[in-house]
């Protein structure tokens, strides 16, 4: 692995890890937004699975020798300006972070995984959410709509607002670590034409669909 | 087993999901105080226990039949009074909280197991907190004292309001539950002489004595 690759590799566990931090705090905070006791207890629970991966992440850097402080701290700006930028006011905006935004970024993880050595490729993978939540959330919105059509429209703003912040970010993300961009085979410079984005587009607008949100 | 120990068990299993659901939900957010990623993040951790424990309680509510969301309704106001009483303001307030507040809570339910059937004494001696991080958040303290140690008296008078409201909470809760008081053995109602009460500050001021706090 040349010098660039591993700064990038360790550019992605750093920007993994710091990501399953906030997403667990910011997961945290939107279960007080749940409707009953029983619903928020689920969205905590969600919460609980990023912290168990940051560990793992965390692990792997140390193991790594690298100090996981410095990994992470990069990618504060970039990840706190996505959630400021997106705080859920409502337990369906809340479900649709969780549901539109992690998806979103595990499809990113994923793409980028497939140009790591196994060992971080199997982390990457292994700490991508697990579906029975996505399920979960998807259950959900997929009910509020049928109990309440109307609210499709401002939801699938909520959901284009978010991805828009997340793409915004990304390109930030790629622009300020040159050793990441590498890892993404340049693509990450191409703009709206890499493969990546489009990948990430394609597999964003399914998951819309799927709900019942409008692309 | 009576009707009413029945009653006494099920508060007890409510009382508890609803403590770990709501201590979750604080850790989270006291987490935020703390003064480096590494730290935040093992707060984090802590936190999430909590939530597994609340999960392992509410499928043994489910298990008895019994409505999870209404046998956590009524201890409601006792902890979130509880916890707004006691919101710390800085990251040695929130280590003094969960060492101390986890502390009582593990002495309380650890007291209370000693009548319950064998599966439900069981569950509830599983989920009290994993002592390895007792040991990290003592530890932290400990180091905190040693390094300025002009705090130990503001945190001293912080650690005893934790506890002055943790047991008028408890109380609280003896009083308008009373299968729950009743399983006590009665020894809510005897007020300060009953042994649980003995064993509580006993355990308590050891703990103070343990990390350098003044009774």
């Amino acid at each position: 692995m040349s010098d660039s690759s591993a700064e990038g590799v360790i550019d992605l566990l750093g920007m993994l890890a710091y990501g399953e931090l906030v997403a667990f705090d910011q997961m945290a905070a939107d279960a007080r937004l749940a409707p009953d006791l029983t619903r928020r207890g689920i969205l905590c629970e969600m919460a609980a699975v990023e912290i168990a991966n940051y560990r793992r992440v965390a692990d792997r850097l140390i193991e790594l020798g690298v100090d996981v402080e410095a990994a992470m701290v990069p990618f504060e700006p970039a990840l706190t300006a996505y959630h400021d930028e997106t705080e859920p006011v409502s337990w369906h905006e809340a479900l649709i972070k969780a549901y539109i935004g992690n998806g979103i970024s595990d499809d990113f993880f994923r793409e980028i995984a497939a140009w790591l050595e196994p060992a971080d490729r199997d982390l990457v993978l292994r700490v991508i959410h697990d579906s029975a939540y996505d399920d979960y959330a998807a259950e959900e919105i997929r009910a509020a709509i049928a109990a309440d059509p109307k609210i499709v429209n401002a939801l699938s703003m909520w959901a284009r607002r978010l991805v828009g912040e997340a793409l915004s970010q990304a390109v930030r993300v790629a622009t300020e670590r040159p050793a990441l961009a590498a890892l993404l085979g340049g693509s990450a410079e191409g703009g709206g034409d890499a493969p990546i984005w489009r990948n990430l587009t394609t597999a964003h607008s399914a998951r819309m669909t799927a709900v019942g949100l409008n692309n």
